[in-house]
């Protein structure tokens, strides 16, 4: 299972990558191998300064060994062995009429003495965090994640629409960090699902990325803006680092367990501001975003 | 006592910034009042786009009321009431030459079902973070702080100062956020030192601030710079963020107890930049701060 997975993210990040670099037409991915000291490492591929492109990270990693002490804690768990990979993208364009796009496929093992498998699962999703707000985007976005989880379950969609708008939560700011997609964990054999019906599940979400994604990308990525409208992108970049920085637990278990810095920093945004007590106009598009950030939408 | 204190962190917010809005020139304070809905409230006093300060905040804030539950298992104590006011300030210059600078003091009290106290200490200090490193700068900023300390105690100024070293530092990045100064906490009334000798204290070192920091800005604030000398000081901003949002205790206290977040988030500054495993030329001056960062040096 975890070679079979491990190949799969080796291959999504493969064409994902290829097919961003056709897209952005000027800058390509900068690939960086690195390795982890206790077990394991990964392949970190970033893009910079391109033409739709201005930053961003399609990184996988496999790491195994000892499960670090921390993560004994919070699986409440003894001393044991564990292997983990997956795939994470961020992309940050340059226009502020194309979306943030957040993605993101794991999967988990630990083991007994002997090596046997004690416990395994999936996780991940897909998220979307516009700048302004394209109704058709996120309907398109939504649409196409529905689609992949109504041919595994027809509750997936609603179930993990909801705990991505729960998970991806300024809760300081009290408003979404976007307009959400799906968001999954601890996904583990039942008697409905087995692991193998899980890889399906989750390597066709997986699949579905490029679909949701780039069809926003080609619509809105030669539209014109303002300085204007760059701020208010920078602005809100700046709540995109408060979430990552305060409240995502991967991002906090990796600073805070030696995981490669570069790798998973890469999440932050190019440029960024932050304005004392900044609020938009009444009435403007601007506006418009934060109230539907304030209260998650059904978009399917 | 909290009277008092409370007394002289006003005259010292009218002190400071009227001294800051005189070396600017062109920037005026913007004050908002605030209240907080479990009792007390604060002036929170921002600068933007000035000619020496690109944003800075002089807050003060005196709150009370019954101790919120996360701060009860924090200082190990049940149901009780609280006093706790403070002045916090950051100021990010505009001119990379110039460093930013921190600083904060504050006073607790909390008390029994009478209304008596139960517990009180004072906690505080100030701390430089130059994106270009003068060593004279760093060792004016230290010498201010150490002839404050020394008229109290001649161990305060070598042990804050290792303080000040230790609790601002980006672990995940092994570097310190500045050149430190000092951090003090958990001032408490022992055989030494009363409470009176550490109000005597902590405004000795409140009243040192201008000194220490408004010939650094008067030195620095016309050397010309490049946009490559900028774009240095946004990727430092960066870490500046990071500490602040990741390891920042009192940040992360003021976000998960409903704090007021615009006056909390004052201290982000204006414009940053991640930019991808960013390495400073080898032999460069901007190599030569990472290093001191790295390796916290003796200025005094």
């Amino acid at each position: 299972m975890k070679d079979k997975f491990y190949q799969y993210i080796q291959d999504l990040q493969d064409s994902i990558t290829s097919k961003l670099e056709e897209i952005d037409g000027k800058a390509k991915f900068q690939q960086d191998i690195w390795k982890r000291p206790e077990g394991g490492g990964g392949r970190t591929r970033v893009i910079e300064n391109g033409s739709v492109f201005e930053k961003g990270g399609v990184n996988i990693s496999g790491v195994h060994g000892k499960l670090p002490k921390s993560m004994q804690a919070y699986f409440n768990v003894g001393d044991v062995d564990f292997f983990a990979c997956g795939l994470s993208l961020v992309l940050h364009p340059k226009n502020p009429m194309v979306p943030t796009v957040h993605a993101n496929w794991r999967y988990f093992e630990m083991y007994d003495e002997d090596g046997k498998i004690i416990d395994q699962w999936y996780g991940g999703g897909q998220d979307l965090t516009p700048y302004y707000l394209f109704e058709e985007d996120a309907k398109h976005f939504h649409q196409t994640c529905k689609t992949a989880c109504d041919k595994h379950n027809s509750e997936f969609y609603s179930n993990y629409k909801k705990r991505c708008d729960e998970y991806f939560y300024n809760a300081h700011r009290n408003e979404g960090r976007g307009v959400g997609g799906l968001f999954f964990d601890y996904c583990k054999a039942s008697a409905d699902m087995s692991m193998e019906h899980w890889y399906n599940f989750v390597t066709e979400v997986g699949d579905s990325f490029l679909d949701a994604y780039v069809p926003i990308v080609e619509m809105r990525k030669d539209l014109q803006y303002t300085q204007a409208n760059r701020d208010w992108q920078e602005i809100r970049r700046g709540r995109y680092v408060e979430f990552n920085l305060v409240h995502d637990k991967g991002t906090l278990f990796g600073l805070k367990t030696n995981g490669r810095i570069e790798s998973i920093l890469m999440s932050l945004p190019p440029h960024v501001q932050w304005v004392y007590d900044h609020h938009p106009e009444a009435g403007s598009v601007e506006e418009k975003l934060i109230e539907v950030l304030k209260n998650p939408k059904d978009w399917v």
